[in-house]
């Protein structure tokens, strides 16, 4: 026995010396629950409802210095007579499907004269703005992948013919044109449709009748918004990146909880993320569906979309009551909690740029002006005190006994330090900076009083060089501390105003970045690949319909 | 009783005008028939052998006055580390699968770093010879559907992925670009494959050991064309045209009786081609087999093609003793024939002229110098005695009793207005055209005797402006002239010269398209869509096979 255990001690000893120099490291969930975490993600894949739909009406783009993004579009009508017609004589016509679809393409040719003596060489290109089916997208001058343009080119070998585009496609537009076809017959585009699918499928209740017509329009562009981003999981977007990211999914869940109350499909997102989490337990802040679940390996550690992730978890609890999957995932959440000192000073103070500098990412928001330290102050103080409610209403509060402490540290450091007296305001990083994410995200943190909020607000209007927010997402955060500051008029003009802006310029679907005085922005270098039907941008759905009393008359 | 018959002579008078009016036709052969042949032809669909193909080799393609068209490919090595190597880095990189192939293709792409966080758009080009994965095919000038050229576009969505591109492809070499990559991964093309089909099953036996290295690589490339063009119908092209044309089928039919025996591939091709005979039952001269068999309605009636039908069907009753072939068909022979007089004038000679202003296509060869009057004479009385012989054989002579009589004439018409004594050659037409098409066709035919043959090719040989072939199809009847006239060793040369010509600069196949002296000579104004392997340049095979005692030492 002796001789055996001796055995055993050196196997143990050999195997960690091993481990440690192959660079194995432990598992923090362990495989078994990171297996069962994926089956529940797999076994809540939601079917997907499928619709056919059909182009309403033929256009053409045309340059308008007022338009958006100087394109719209024109009807020129004749749609019954288009699939009728040579397609050949008019190669570059627009089909518009009248709304915002996601789905798969489907062509059908047939010869008007002559027998198909040769292939057809078509291209197809997919918009979900005019400006998409109207500027050339090479030479490309983008940061992001050129395959993300929807533009597809497809040989067609015989005709009769009906085609499939294998790729899922979001667009109103179709631009179609002949690139190559043969003398000696002719053909016509006869059947154009699209299978679209959404897991939004549940009946949605209509606003006060005496909501004004603008609000209304928001809310329903809202909840396209919200339905085209609900496939198999909440993507960011249904054009580009497809993908589930943390941030996005906190929104979109708002949005649904107060809109089409797909619970299932939260639950299924919280437990794929969870189940893809880095080995040291903390998360990765998106995960792809494709070709089989994984993470972005590799990528940055997003900081404030992986504790974020504790807040729409206990958001899912208060929706469901699911207990079941709070405690599944309360493991997940605790060990978000594990960052929150590591690069916190013993002033109670976020060290924004030595997390920086170890590569942490802390995104807040697309605006590459902004610093960060103070919003992500407020976003951690935000995400323990949901983590603290989280672990209260699962009886957990024991686990987490550190958290009320560190709460008071970083709220009275941040009262103490990134608060300017002089100017009532918060200031972020060394240079000072006014911005609206550090006001609103330390609103958010309650680490002010609502009626200081309100000054805070009020001067941060009058602040001629605050930065504001780059996009939608920030603009969330914003409207929210707005009304929780009790400044209700304030929101509802941000709505009316930024996304109401938004409607006015003919939007179906809520765009990912929006800047009224810049079209043309985009974090990509090229904006016809900013995606245009962006999940973080459908919260007004989620405003109007829990606000009742401020946004529906 | 009386009643009833009146209402029957009246509903039958009413229909025969009414289909009148509408412009209704007999159906020559009658559905059931037609039916009945079209069963026939699917049931001799053959099965396809499938040989999975790789790349050998990586190539680059070099400009060189003296290569073929200009380009010469040459080795780069490094196939095994292509494999591991980034795709991004080696855009435009050529694959050498070493042979022709024809096939569906196949590739795999795997991550190197980082994961796929965005589509990537690949583009694929698949060349028969090098210039075709060289020159820009855009703006395309060709008179033929730019979609025969062979690049496809297309969107890799995820990664890993394997993928197979539904067009059916044929080549040698396939250029590879990246159009759209992410920079936040890598990834290489880790397999490409060609599923490569043939209904060329049979082994070939080895030509005689002590045959010419030429003459043994020129009899392989044509076994290849052959293979490469015997899919489940014998094509013209497996690039292009894909198609079932009469004349490439006579060709194709001898080549396959020396080499391959795939008789049933010949029993469909003749069954498909009389079962989509006009209604009239004269043939078209050419059918498709997708998306179901038909032929080109409306195009012009090939006279040449649809007399030498009765040729093929002969020699396949010969090779095969089929009788119950033969006599099915039989009726479809018969009917070709009743266009022999159509435009005969009473000295025996054909009207070219006429034929061709009442829209009948006369082609005989690519070359729109040639007069082809003498030419059709000469096919006409070949094809009159080849029927003559099949209804000999299948007891049917009694049917077609006027051949004799017409075969008659027309010879003595063709050696009393056609000949020129003087010059000792065929003329053609009112220019009195000197053409390899004429006299070949009039020695086929058997118009002269072999000794005034020989006489007549020497002065063709001596005779300065005498119009030549413009491709191989026409080739191929000379080189039958010279040996029906015992001129062996020109035949001989002749082969080695042309076709061992393209042998030498590099051909794998033969080519539609072969003009010694202008190696971007085009039917269809741009080199790159002339197909490179090309049914009625196979005969070689049949040539060396049929008569070893010229080609084999």
């Amino acid at each position: 026995m002796k001789h055996s255990f001796s055995n055993f001690k050196w196997f143990l000893i050999l195997s960690i010396l091993l481990s440690n120099f192959l660079g194995f490291s432990q598992d923090y969930y362990g495989p078994d629950e990171r297996r069962k975490w994926l089956d529940i993600a797999e076994n809540n894949i939601p079917s997907l409802k499928e619709t056919i739909k059909h182009p309403i009406d033929l256009v053409k783009t045309i340059k308008d210095t007022n338009a958006f993004q100087v394109y719209k579009t024109e009807s020129i009508g004749g749609l019954d007579d288009f699939y009728k017609t040579s397609l050949k004589t008019q190669s570059g016509i627009i089909l518009d499907f009248g709304e915002h679809i996601t789905g798969q393409f489907t062509f059908s040719l047939n010869t008007l004269f002559g027998v198909t003596d040769a292939p057809v060489r078509l291209k197809f290109t997919f918009g979900e703005v005019p400006s998409e089916v109207s500027v050339p997208f090479d030479p490309y001058p983008g940061g992001l992948s050129r395959a993300w343009l929807q533009d597809e080119i497809v040989t067609v070998m015989s005709i009769p013919s009906t085609i499939t585009l294998e790729r899922r496609l979001s667009f109103r537009y179709v631009k179609v044109e002949v690139l190559g076809s043969s003398p000696y017959f002719d053909f016509s585009l006869t059947k154009a449709s699209v299978k679209a699918t959404t897991s939004a499928t549940s009946e949605i209740t209509d606003l006060s009748a005496t909501s004004s017509e603008l609000i209304k329009k928001i809310d329903q562009v809202g909840l396209n918004t919200l339905s085209e981003c609900m496939q198999t999981v909440f993507e960011d977007g249904p054009k580009r990146d497809r993908r589930l990211w943390i941030g996005d999914l906190y929104l979109q869940a708002l949005a649904n909880m107060y809109s089409y109350e797909n619970h299932m499909l939260t639950k299924r997102c919280l437990y794929l993320i969870a189940a893809l989490a880095q080995e040291d337990g903390f998360l990765y802040s998106n995960v792809f569906e494709y070709p089989s679940p994984h993470a972005q390996e590799g990528s940055p550690f997003l900081f404030d979309y992986a504790i974020l992730y504790n807040v729409i978890l206990r958001d899912y609890l208060d929706a469901t009551g699911d207990t079941e999957t709070a405690n599944d995932l309360w493991p997940v959440a605790k060990r978000q909690m594990d960052h929150i000192t590591t690069y916190l000073g013993e002033d109670g103070v976020f060290n924004a740029d030595k997390a920086v500098k170890n590569k942490w990412w802390l995104f807040v928001d697309w605006n590459d002006q902004l610093d960060r330290q103070t919003a992500l102050q407020g976003i951690m103080i935000y995400s323990m005190k949901g983590t603290l409610d989280l672990a209260e209403k699962l009886n957990k509060k024991s686990e987490v006994k550190q958290l009320p402490k560190w709460i008071e540290s970083m709220s009275s450091g941040a009262l103490k330090h990134l608060y300017d007296k002089d100017l009532g305001l918060f200031i972020s990083g060394k240079d000072r900076q006014v911005s609206y994410a550090s006001q609103s995200w330390m609103i958010l943190a309650d680490v002010v009083k609502p009626k200081k909020a309100r000054n805070i607000l009020h001067n941060l209007q009058d602040y001629k060089n605050a930065i504001k927010p780059g996009g939608p997402y920030l603009y969330h955060y914003y409207v929210q501390a707005l009304i929780d500051s009790d400044l209700k008029e304030d929101a509802r003009e941000l709505i009316e105003n930024y996304w109401g802006g938004m409607v006015k310029k003919g939007a179906d679907t809520f765009w990912e970045v929006y800047d009224p005085n810049n079209e043309e922005l985009s974090p990509y270098q090229f904006y016809p690949v900013n995606s245009y039907c962006h999940a973080w941008s459908c919260t007004p759905v989620y405003f109007i319909r829990k606000y009742p009393e401020i946004f529906q008359n």
